[in-house]
């Protein structure tokens, strides 16, 4: 069995490098601080390492505080290599440079498609969270689940299962989490410090953008928009627009009962519209998208429409988004 | 063991009732649903009676369209009537009648408190739900735990547990999820139907209130208002102002980094002001709100205040919760 492959490197191991994916997320981090954790525990000498900046919201995660970036790395050597979350070695930005230190390259990964680019590789799909496969390697290395082992995997599950909702949640998954919450972990905390968690700036730019919702089409399509006047009165004039985190708005339109399409209309520079487009079960969003040379998926897209004004874009989308409503709706209604 | 007698009890019963607490929520509606589902299918004649109408968004739970209001409750006998999720018997509102007509009443609920009412009662603080009780009952009835049931019982947890994350979850709540799900449920819709599935009029409320958050007292206190012409312009004049749903609309202000309090004025009527107020650690709201005659608990409360204008309510609330904050603040800080 691999894992037990893995087991015997790690024993005979001392210097040991972890890493994972640019852009971290929860289970990226999550499942990194957990085996930092663990072979800490085990007395080994362990280093991780990220490309770019760990999200602030992890920051409660035991270790957090030693995830170093990669443009400093020393020049060490390691015995192992973890690459962890990532389907292949590209994935990891600015640490490759790691991987030329290292005696063995060993992954551990839940993607879909993998370059086999490791030493010793454990991929499995049928995994929620790359943290529940960190969970079987802990059990296999005979390490407690300690509370802050505890903290970093549950995260790392929570996250990457939207909440225990995605479909990729599995009664193992939910084995896992039983034992994880049964060593007194305040689960409660962990949802609150990453779902419940605003800030002011995005809260009163959701508000704003809410506020201009209207239905159209029968009630099948939502519309909302965002104007720069908006984004400055939250931010102030010449700030970071893009400070305003604004990819949940559109949500809020799509599961309005009854809507099929949702659009989302943000004005991004002077004439320039970024448009998003969801829809719920039958409309080709993307196939709208594409025509205004943007792409995407079948139920997200996104495209950018230059126009003379907020008007015009709006009556351009919604003419095409009612175009594709009743080209698609078929026997859907 | 208790359960075991209620297993004897239903294989003696040939006619049973079901029923649970006025206001009917997830638990009630799926723990009712997920036995009637299960005596039905050992071929009891079964009927399910609320002394409300159930949510319209529990519909796609098998039975929902069964369920009958007491109001029009038949004159037939009982051989057992099911009391689920009640600690006490008045609790039921007007099903009580059902009472009268049963040979046996059987309790199953997860309340501190219990009146004891009941012929056979199966209390059980430790459950997060009253659904994880009825899987016990389920499961010792040897009934398999068909979608039907699995639909019905994943729902009662879930709301109950407030999608697995309030401090009642335990691991065998996780355990008994992990077998629902391996009944191939498609849990991801229900979490859509129950809690992704908006209504206009609640959204754009939204939009209205969260578009008005400011900060105070060096960002620990955030104050949204409601007024009576933003919910016009939502439902319409002379229309039903209750029939817009704002009981979460607080929770985005309170959640708020760094937020210690959150107000939100609705203007109910004409001076009339509903105060709800929400902390986060170490405020006591309940003490603002008795003050203004009304109560609550240390974390959540409400008042209404009369005022000439939303100026001098906003003014009048907020130099009492600066006077809250100051005086409750002491070592938190």
């Amino acid at each position: 069995m691999t894992i037990m492959k893995i087991v015997e490197e790690i024993d005979r191991a001392q210097n040991i490098a972890i890493t994972s994916h640019v852009m971290p997320d929860g289970d990226n981090i999550g499942s990194m601080l957990a085996l930092y954790n663990a072979l800490s525990g085990m007395g080994k000498h362990v280093q991780v390492f990220s490309s770019d900046n760990p999200p602030h919201v992890f920051s409660f995660l035991s270790g957090y505080e030693n995830i170093k970036n990669c443009t400093n790395q020393t020049k060490e050597n390691f015995d192992i290599l973890f690459v962890l979350d990532c389907g292949s070695i590209d994935r990891i930005g600015n640490c490759s440079k790691l991987t030329e230190r290292s005696d063995k390259i060993i992954n551990i990964d839940h993607h879909g498609t993998n370059s086999n680019f490791a030493d010793i590789s454990v991929i499995d799909t049928n995994a929620s969270a790359t943290g529940e496969l960190v969970y079987d390697l802990i059990k296999q290395m005979k390490v407690d689940i300690t509370k802050d082992i505890a903290y970093c995997l549950y995260t790392s599950i929570l996250t990457d299962t939207g909440g225990f909702r995605y479909s990729n949640t599995s009664p193992k998954t939910h084995f896992i989490i039983a034992e994880l919450i049964s060593s007194g972990i305040d689960f409660g905390m962990i949802y609150d410090k990453i779902y419940r968690n605003f800030r002011y700036q995005d809260i009163s730019a959701l508000g704003k953008a809410l506020s201009t919702i209207e239905l159209y089409h029968d009630g099948k399509i939502a519309y909302m928009e965002l104007l720069k006047n908006d984004i400055e009165d939250v931010v102030g004039y010449d700030c970071d627009h893009d400070n305003i985190n604004t990819s949940d708005f559109i949500d809020f339109a799509r599961d309005i009962e009854d809507v099929e399409v949702a659009v989302f209309v943000k004005e991004f520079a002077s004439n320039e519209y970024k448009i998003s487009l969801r829809s719920k079960s039958y409309v080709d969003v993307k196939l709208i998208c594409e025509k205004n040379g943007g792409g995407g998926h079948v139920r997200a897209a996104g495209c950018t429409i230059i126009g003379n004004s907020i008007e015009e874009v709006k009556g351009k989308i919604l003419k095409q988004i009612e175009a594709q409503v009743r080209c698609d709706k078929g026997d859907s209604i």
